[in-house]
Order: structure tokens, then sequence, then C-alpha cells
């Protein structure tokens, strides 16, 4: 088999780097929001880039055991006791375009409604409202949007803010507050929500559209170890039951 | 169905919480690193502790595209692209007793040696050479030492110099290295890996031992999405060819 | 890399065999029961060993929307509409010793205690009776028995019938009968379960403990593709909703 | 919570049916094709639908331990000895668009064409070639064709040979033909694979796409059962070395 290729990590006997960087020196110089940084943009963040990472990551750790991904790793946990990897890793399957995952296609629409506005000299408000009108042309919700338990979720203003203050350029924001403007006035008011919060910033940052999924899932994971954690130490195996309706054929013989 | 109990999240309307602390506090205050202690602690870490932690999740994030896990995580990208948390689930689902999670079964070997080093006056050194043997005698293999690719692992003197400088109590230290020096007695020298070094920190940290596996975890899924990252990039789909000899039973016809 | 070795599966340019007989024999004289046996036992079943099998396969297929592997599937199927994968990987992963997995250790006691009763010249029955002691002296649950929603488990009886009739030994049903009895001279009434009567009849039919497990996994995911199928066709996405209850630590602030 | 709905598995307290059959009904009397049939169909097949659906399951099964499902399952089983679910649920999660779940994509295409062809007059021949310039065009490759290992897929000729004893309508089989007719048209020569045949026989049987991925997945985890147990029994923990070779950046130092 020929070997594969990669430009992440080198081992030898006595080394490990990453991206080129000696692993002792990641290890003392370096937080973790700095290494994610540097896997994912092949360079080091500033000091800003950090926090916003940070903030971030922080920020979709956990959101309550009812989550979809929290309670996918429950169930599991119920079940299996004797790997919490399969536990954590059904909560990872959770995390799809559905729940965690609008990020990436809210990067793309920002990034392609920003490049619109440039080239057409649109205001960024205009080409957002656009954006709306062409997914509900099209019957797609407009991803970054809406909250089963929020009516304002409290993180969108502080990531926002955050932004700001470190001096982003700010269309990404923009476009998503946009978007939000353009369903208002479709009669639709709905709160900005995490994904489209960190899917703005992490495109003010330069990541491309499939970083939205990958920094929800190391977040995520944080929480979900808790959530496994917490089922272990807590609950009884198999304690959990889902109440169950059957609705369909009634009873029949094999002719 | 009763609600499930929870003492990790919680969200309403407009707020969000993880154990007590309203989520944009922590956006603004914390890192990620003082995130994951505050979900496994139920407080947050001082400076010192959350320098150890960010040490050990950097050290643990990647180690190369062959590492088991990566490597699945690859193969699995290489076969669905149609879904991230597909690839990186089978990445975490490779991590297991023999992989990434010697750490816990560690934890326990130190938690029990320094105990019966206190309850018998023995010194930590002895201790650990009686779990040696214990362990010998048992047919079982000590946790937390030897590697396929180190002679010597360049994360754990690091590691090491940092919980010293941190002015840790150095007892889970001394009988991680008791544990080296008891093989090396009987003829086996193999280096500490990171799994013994991050163990011996996270038990002088007060981390039960179930939180070496979830820290790896925590750690390597930042890894996970960078190698998933790179081989939907660099790769075409199905470009992995593992090399099979068949040796089973000749060709034979149903009678 | 060295070639992996296998005794399973062959494939070239232009033929695959499975254990030796060419894919397109197996295709047009077998049926998937003889197969899995095939795999596992690497020669094809008489009529009767298939007839079983087909029976254990049918029993685990499914047992309704909230047993945990199906919940977990059809949570991770709410989120994440992109890969029908995932959601069946979830609902495996819920697969473990307290779900669908007992039939494993089942199968070592009832090997063991057959053995133990040739030995010492005891009655199957009496040999059930000390295993059962020995469980309760060391605070383990007895595998096997008990169920979550069935007084009575509908599949045992049918499964032991069939078993008699092929001409079984019945030294795995007797044994299996007798650890009822034991439980209930020591006042614990409890139903044998599928797990229990799938591992009396495999340990008949001569497979080894891990069978139980790969039997019940390989069965279940029949039943699982129908729930995502039903989930994806029936529902919309992110409709499951678990009522959570905070019971942690009161709101508080970062000093 | 409100009580899920389903259709598919009812269970009592002493009883448990599926489809509105009683459980003991279908284990008495019917193969677990029979039950796949029916999970997915709602109805019991016929003996030549279940003789077709017994092939199809036959002929996915396994495809050697280097197919990337039956790679990420060993993977997995290499480094997480403590829980079969997660190497078997890895394996699943590397069949997608890529591996084994082309036959969607498929019979979608099979459907489309057959219906144009009706509508337009065409015949399926015709059809299909327009099929195949419309992929072309679009860039895209067109599924169920071409194999990584086979020049002619054994599988094949065997499965479109028992169909047409079933006395199938012949349309879906015509349609893929017609499929690799018209790629030879352009100039490439591939043989029809697994995926496109079971394609035009689920297709003719009447299944809806989705069904092509979900029994194939169906058939692998029989496959993927036996490669777990071959691993376990004949290889030891770690034993897979993947060769890697870095070429990112040279060494560097954090400024």
């Amino acid at each position: 088999m020929e070997p594969w290729r990669t430009t992440i990590a080198r081992a030898d006997a006595t080394h490990l780097s990453i991206r080129g960087y000696d692993i002792a020196y990641l290890m003392r110089d370096t937080t973790f929001a700095d290494l994610v940084f540097l896997l994912h943009r092949a360079r080091l963040p500033t000091a800003d880039e950090r926090r916003l990472l940070d903030a971030i990551l922080v920020a979709v750790a956990d959101h309550g055991a009812g989550a979809p991904s929290c309670a996918a790793a429950r169930l599991v946990a119920s079940g299996n006791r004797e790997s919490v990897s399969a536990a954590i890793a059904a909560g990872v399957l959770a995390i799809g375009n559905e729940h965690g995952g609008a990020g990436s296609a809210c990067i793309e629409m920002i990034a392609a409604g920003v490049e619109r506005a440039r080239r057409q000299g649109l205001s960024i408000a205009d080409a957002a409202r656009q954006a709306v009108e062409a997914e509900a042309a099209a019957g797609r919700r407009v991803p970054g949007l809406g909250h089963r338990v929020h009516t304002e979720d409290p993180r969108v203003e502080v990531l926002f803010g955050m932004a700001q203050a470190a001096g982003l350029p700010g269309d990404g924001v923009a476009f998503v507050r946009g978007l939000q403007e353009g369903l208002r006035a479709r009669g639709k008011a709905l709160p900005i929500n995490v994904d489209g919060a960190l899917a703005a910033v992490l495109y003010e940052l330069g990541f491309p559209p499939a970083a939205a999924k990958f920094v929800f899932i190391i977040g995520r994971v944080a929480g979900l170890t808790a959530e496994v954690a917490e089922e272990y130490e807590r609950e009884r195996p198999m304690r959990i039951r889902i109440p169950v309706e059957y609705d369909g054929v009634p009873p029949r013989r094999i002719d």
C-alpha cells in the first residue's frame, strides 16, 4: 500500500509535530483553541481570533440533556455501559444539517451573498433579502434562524458583540441580520440562532463552510462527555422509556 | 415520560446556563479548557489547572493519519462523503482501552497504589513496583507504558515539567515513574506514554478515572476533524485500498 | 504494509467467494440465514439449524420504536437527514450488555454450568441453581431473565418448542429454565427473555458466546432500517423533544 | 412527551407483533428475508420475491477485509476491544453514496428513466442513453457501474438471471444494461456492479430508492460481524499500521 500523505501531523521515534510546530512548544505555549485554529487554518491565531474561537466552542458545548445529540448519547449510554466511545459517537452522529450543522449552509449563503453584493454593488442587507426570497421560492428554510427553545438565542448578541470589539469587518454579521430582516418582511419573526451567529463570525475569520460543522462538533463533544458521565453516575441502565403508540394495521394472520 | 434530570445545562426561552453560570459570562470570560473543566468538575479551574488541561488536550489532539482513530475516520470519509459526523464518529469509536483509553485504567491503578502506599506506609515507588508484579502475575499489561511509534514519548516530560512547575503534589507522576522502574527491573524498558502521563496529571488534579477517556476523546476529536477535512479536500472517494490475502479453505461446492 | 489475512471472503477480477463457496452458488442455492451461519461457523447449516437461526433473527428484529436501539436510531434520524448510515449505526451502538447483549454472558454461564454439571455429576437444574447463588453472592444480575415490557416474553416458548422439535439436546434450555427456577426459589419471579432464549439455543447449536451479540445485531439492524425509514417518511426533522428538568446548582457568577 | 407513533411493531406484557403479525407465527412460518420484506413493504413476499431478496442479501454480505466498511470495522476492533457494537457501527458508517449506497441513486435514475420512456414513447435503451448523456453533461458519475476489483462483477448476471426466471418485467434490468451501453458508446467500458444490479431488481420488485441502502446495510452487517469476530480471534490489538508520509510545512517555531 502506498503511504497516506498528510500535512497535519508528523511522528517519529522521539518527536511529534502538528503543522510543523513541535508538540512540546504547542503544549507549553498554546491553548486548545489555538490548536483547533492551527489544525484547520495551518497557522496560529491572533489573540482576538483565539478569543472568538473559544467563545464559539464554549457557546455550543451543551444545550441540555434533551438536545438530539445529548439525548442520543444518553440513550446509547443507557443500553451500552461498556463503551463511552459508543455513547459519544452516537451523540456526534445526531449532528447534521438539522442539528448543529446549519452553520455550514449558512457560511455558503453568506459567502455567496457578500460576493454578489460586491459584484452587483448591492448593500449587504439587499443581498440578504434576495437570498431569503430565493430560498422561499425554492421552498427551503433559511439556515441560521429559528430555535426550538429560544425566542431569543442568548449566545448570538454576545458573539456579535465580541466580533465587533475584535474589529472584524462585520459583513457576515450584517448578512445574517439581513436574513432575519428579510424573513421578518415576509411575516416570519425568527431569532438568529447559534448556527447563524457562528457562521457569520467564522466567515469573517476566513473559515470555509465545512468548518462550521467541525467547530460545532468539537465544542459539543465536550458537552457529550459530561452528559454521558452524568448518565452513568446518576441513572441505572435501561432507565429511559419512550412512550410509543402503535397505529398500524390491526392483527392479521399469515395466509 | 418523566422529565430527565440534569445538573449540567439549563435552557429556557431566553437563557442558557452551564453548571449555574450564564452562557454570556462563560463566552466572554472563559476558555474552552475552562468549560471542559467546569463540565466535569462543576467548578471553574485555577489558571494552573486550566494550563495543564490545555496542555493535555493539545497533547492528544492528533498523532498522524495512521493512528487507529484517524485512520478509521479517513476510511469512513473515503466511502461516505455525505456526512462528516459519520467519519468523526468512526474515529471516536476506535478509541478504547487499547487506543487512547488506557489512561482510565492507569488512574485507577494510581489511585489504588497511592492509597495503598499511604495505608501501608510504603513509598510510592514500592507501591508501583508491587502493582507491576500484580499485573505481571495476572498476565495483564501495565497501562500507560509503551508506544508503537515512540521510543520516548515527547509529550511526557513536557507535561510532567508543567505539573511540577504548577506545584502539583507529584504522587501520580511518581507512581507512573515507579511503574516504568518496576517494568525495567523485570527487563522491560518501555517509555511512559501520553496515556500514562495524562493519567498521572489528571489524578493529581482530582479527576476520576473515567475522565482520562473523556479528555482524550475531546482532544482527539479536534484532530479527527482536521483529518477528515484533509481527506475530503485532498483525496478522491474510495482511494484507500487495503491489501488482503485470503488463507481460508480452498474452493468447494455446495453438496 | 503487510497484507491483512482473512479466511472469510476472496475477491479477484471476476470472482467472489465466501468461505470457499462461489458467490454464484450461494446466491442461487442458499438463504441469508444460511450465509450468516456460514460466516460464523465456516460451514452451511442443516435445514433445522437454518430454521432455528431464522427464527432467532426474526425474533430480535424489532421491539417497537421505544427500544433503546430503535429510539437512538430515530433520534439521530431526527437531527441528521443526510446519512441513513449514521442513524442505523447509532442504533447498533445502543446494543450492549444491558440491551441485546446479555445473550453473550448467558452463553458463557450456560457453557460453564453444563460443563460443571458434567464434571461434578450434578443435574443441570442444580448447576443452574448454583450459578444463581454465585451471581447473587457477587451482587450481579443473572443474564437472560427479566424484561421491561413483557411479564412473559412471547418469543421464548416458541423458540424452545422449535428447538425441541428439531431434536436439539436440550441442556441449554434446561439450564436457562434452571436459572429461572433458581431465581424463583429466591423470591424473584422473572420471565426468561429473548436474550436467554437465544443464548440457550445458540449454545446448543454450538455457537460461541460472542455469537449472541452478533446474531442480535444482524437481526435488529433489519428493524432499525424500518424505524429509520418510518422516521424519515412520517416525521419532520427535530420533532423529538425530551422533557428535561434541571436540578443542579442555582445561578452563580464568575468570581 | 407525546407518544411516538409507529406502524411497525407493537409490544405489550405478553405479545409482540410486527406489521400486525404475531411474532410467534412469524418465527415459526417465515424466514429473515420474509421479515425484511415485511418490514419495508408491509406485506409478506411471494416465494419469488423472497428468493430474490435472499440473493441480494447474500450478494452484498461481504467483499473481503479490505472493503471500506470491513476495513473500518477492523480498524475500530483493533483499538476498541470492549464493544463489538462500536466496530460494527463503524463499518456501517463507511457505507455511503460512494460505497454500497449507489443503489439508491440508481433506483431513482431507473424510475425516472422508465417513466420518461413511457411518457415519451422511447425505448428503455434510448432513455438510458439519454440519462448517461445528462450525467456526463452534469459532470456526474453514472451510479451502478464500475468496480475497484472486478472487471466483471460475478454477482450481476446471477441476479439478473434469477430475476428473469422469476418473471420480473425486466425494465429495470434493461435500463441498467442501457446505462452500460450508453457509457460504452462514450468510450467507457465499465462492468455493471452489484449496486446497479440490486437497484434494477429492487426497482422491479417495487422498492423505493432508499431501500437499496437499507438492504445493502442489512446484508453487509452480517459480513461485518464475521470480520470483527475474525479480527478479535486472530489478531492482536493495535496490529494495524498504516504507512504515512508527511508532506506539510517544514519544522517551524512559534514567534
